[in-house]
């Protein structure tokens, strides 16, 4: 960590500094330029240490951090790719993990047409939304409980393990009792309760990126989820918000390198809620795949026409199918299988 | 709600459009362009339809809602401001109510300094938080149920009612049972289970703006909690995520006469979380008064060097004081006190 | 057009917004909604009329175009993709086209390096800038002149044809008598006196997108150059400005498939100027093949530790010369050829 | 400047810093941490120097600039606030300096209309656009010339000073010929041909921000201004681009304290364009003189119905009248005149 001095400060309050670093245990080296002091402070855990500490004592014109505020995703503390597996699916490994299905469970025939369509193409886990969280409180907020058990049914039938998304910290045990992973949504990602009561459940989480959360703070979030003992994160860029209006969010996705270089954790890119309409989500998924994504999560609908949620974002099952076969040259083309 | 289908398409697109339309009891006109067919949907809920839902037919190349998307806490709805009291402090009326105190509640003492001070200066209701969201695991998360006790004492002690923030959707209870009134954070605007919980409380809510939401989202929000059956609602305004670098959040002062315009809740503005330095605190105040805010929300420690959170942000007890001197004769200049 | 009357608007208010209707020789038809009047306008020019002009007029609540406002770089006006060459190299067609080169004209030698490497590893157009935006005016300017005379020479050497920027309106044909290919940066997308006299010269534009305007807004400028005459212009995206703080610009990867909709013109991307540091400059080189740009423009640094401008972002030959290996089985997976 | 060097990084790499840093004539001093190597780089012009001179080296993780970039436009380069006078108007003092009238000149009889009614009401400075940058190249360009022939006859039968905005640097001389005050606009806030230009001229500028550059970006261009030798420079806030949608531009009334705190020039705030609606116009106005704005620059048109460019973001006389009625009492709050 470094403090600047403000030009002028006084040797009392370079004391100061000082006084407080050694308090925390902190090495300290004074620079002393020709304009003004610089201290730095060194330490193993300096990243963990609020920067506000230095930055409210007088004299203090800035502080900055070196070290990396999170700690258990960072690449730095695991240097090999984490890879495991989701009811016997792989993840983090050569090939790209297509996860497909509604947006909402709306109805048993809704949800098998969709498993056995998405399976024939290649998807090898199946989503699909129980309890939906919704701008507003007027619109279908989910089957809930009954959702979970169409997903089960859907998992005896077709063999394919299961995600839904989790939105109430005291459901995560209810939840974990029916999928084989957890998500924890974009509008969540700050939701430190359910962070770490889905931390302490013995399911894999896909942590959905915040959709205006930084990529230190997403790292952050995820520390929540390794704290509690889950080593099983997958993390999903889903798009961010901008000013851009064109699209419901702008995939970010230099997301990818950025995540690849500072964490171990497998990288899942969501290009459907991304785009917000079907017709864009073959080019980000194609992107997603060639700039190194280890999954997708893909809206698929049998009906998008009819869809209660998110039908301009489904791909029909023509289209999923269809998208696969494209995808399948690409993953080959940067030594991976999908 | 407006369609307008795509340069030449057919009439059985059209048709199918309307067909839609009527299917949900819409009305429906056709406007036959130079160039496009544009279909006018009309229907008192338009703005609880979801667009999707005419986006996705074939044909059609973009649906534009003209009805705003939140209901209850829309002007249109209740034409007249919405004023109640907390604990028997007026919200929404002459007097711009100042609600300060720290941060965190971290020890007795720090409490019932700040609260006397800020008393004295003319504050009144003392906020202080129990549980504290934290971007990172290992911050300190509050002092929890001990710091309710702490904020309920110094209530009985000053004589001022006491706001505090509930995280967790469990919680509501616990917290509306200390508390005058709850907060809902920043990073909770979108946690819908805990908006729902909130709403179904007896205490007012100070519903704080996510950092990334528009004004739209922050009033479907708001419909959450008054869906719920509590009308007492403030809209607290805490600063949005912009490319600017030099605060922690951009304050968005158009929020004030935005909100005014579209809502009957009273509005209050938060410059500490907004600034993240104390030195630009009485700036934003300012400015929050004579736009109109009804109410401010600062954070104010005895010691802001000891503070275990956000102390660079929080004011001493003497900048508080100087910054209410400074505020009165701004609420004189728009017809209010303070 | 859409004009929405503000609810219990008087009849006197809707005759207003179809008498101004009228004056501009547009259709009008009126809907009358169980709760407002809501007002369409029809003419083929609707695109082009600034909506103020009615929202500013009584009664009326909101206006919403439904034309687009661009009108040349519309796909709707010229609904076949556009193909051109640039000193021999087709643009638009089957062959993804890479430019590159140095983000800066240094010296002869470096230039010449640049080109041989580039050349060699399939580029087929030179980049270099002569006339340098810089934020600081004490930082290098580049080496104007000068830097023209070299990039010719390099032209004559290797056959490979010339792209670098202008920044002065009055520049534009000292440097059309030079380059094959003019380029407006992001800084200049909204220099308006810039973009019409390049409209105006004999030379293929790159008009990079400005870091942080709308699509809508880049085929508005792009309008400048096709009604100054000049049909031959490429849309670059580079990165938009957002929150995220780890790359310098987030590339908007999106917005490939946004333009390929919606505009007729060739889609480059600029991985470099996005990415900020050469590490990650491949992974999104990949992404943007992937999702169908038609080209690249990539800077290529002979001894990136030297470079006066943007070394960081630089590849170097060798870098370079592997990331084109990487992305040929890429193109070849979309169809195309590198 | 700090160099971070990675974990791990050799003997070598750190003295490849060194070596850099001394070939530039920069003191070091090495910093051994526990996990990594810190190089602190101190000399009295490391503000200018390019981090990426260093981050580029081998076995460096980051570079971390403390200095501030920007130099003429700081405080810490001078100290006292910088006032001057245009055309008679004091710039910089106690009195809060209000320029007005409308956004483009249109004709004569709106021209003094507007001039004689903003002065009767207040206003000092009379503004109004002659060259007129504009996102559509079928949308009204200005008067040119005939309108800056209009201003001079303005100013002549007001006795007011005129600011007027140019375009192109070609146009300086000519511009600076009519008006007492140049305005470079926000899309050209980084065209830095024109600020080159309009820094020679021997009139002072108004520079507005551009709508998505940090306040570190705005001070930059503003050297550019300096650095051209003319130091009669004023900091125009005109909003900021942001995701949220019911204004144009979200104001940055952080800005104006950022701006004390860090520069010596004058700061002004034009609330018309952030707004984007004349009916948001005042309580923006009033929160930046509550703020500590030097002066405000505000639209006024006799017929906003009629106005051919930015009709809805105008102030009607009779409001803006109204207005100044308003700002009086704020002013005074804050110790100053209007």
């Amino acid at each position: 960590m470094i403090v600047e001095m403000k030009t002028g400060a006084s040797q009392e309050e370079v004391d100061g500094v000082v006084e407080k670093a050694r308090s925390l245990e902190l090495g300290v080296q004074l620079n002393l330029g020709t304009d003004k002091v610089v201290v730095a402070l060194l330490g193993s855990n300096t990243g963990q240490i609020p920067t506000d500490i230095f930055a409210v004592l007088p004299g203090v014109e800035s502080v900055t951090r070196i070290m990396k505020p999170y700690k258990l995703a960072s690449r730095e503390f695991r240097p090999r790719d984490t890879r495991f597996s989701v009811g016997g699916v792989k993840v983090g490994g050569e090939r790209v993990v297509v996860i497909a299905g509604p947006c909402a469970v709306e109805s048993e025939k809704q949800l098998m047409e969709a498993a056995e369509a998405v399976k024939k193409a290649g998807a090898t886990v199946l989503r699909g939304g129980a309890f939906k969280p919704r701008t507003s409180p007027f619109s279908f907020q989910g089957l809930q409980k009954k959702g979970l058990e169409l997903l089960a049914r859907a998992r005896e039938q077709f063999g394919m393990p299961v995600v839904t998304e989790v939105v109430n910290p005291q459901d995560v045990e209810l939840v974990a009792s029916y999928a084989d992973m957890l998500q924890v949504g974009s509008r969540n990602m700050q939701n430190f309760a359910l962070l770490t009561n889905a931390g302490k459940s013995r399911r894999p989480v896909v942590l959905k990126r915040g959709f205006s959360c930084t990529i230190t703070e997403w790292l952050l979030a995820a520390d929540y989820l390794l704290a509690g003992g889950n080593n099983e994160v997958i993390l999903c860029e889903r798009g961010i918000r901008t000013f851009e209006d064109s699209v419901r969010f702008s995939l970010d996705i230099s997301a990818i390198p950025v995540l690849k270089k500072n964490s171990h954790l497998p990288v899942f890119v969501d290009p459907s809620h991304a785009a917000g309409h079907y017709s864009l989500v073959p080019a980000i998924a194609k992107a997603a795949v060639a700039a190194g994504a280890d999954g997708l999560l893909i809206e698929v609908h049998p009906n998008p026409k009819e869809a209660l949620v998110d039908g301009l974002q489904s791909l029909t099952l023509e289209n999923f199918s269809a998208l696969m076969e494209e995808l399948r040259p690409i993953a080959a083309a940067v030594g991976r299988s999908i």
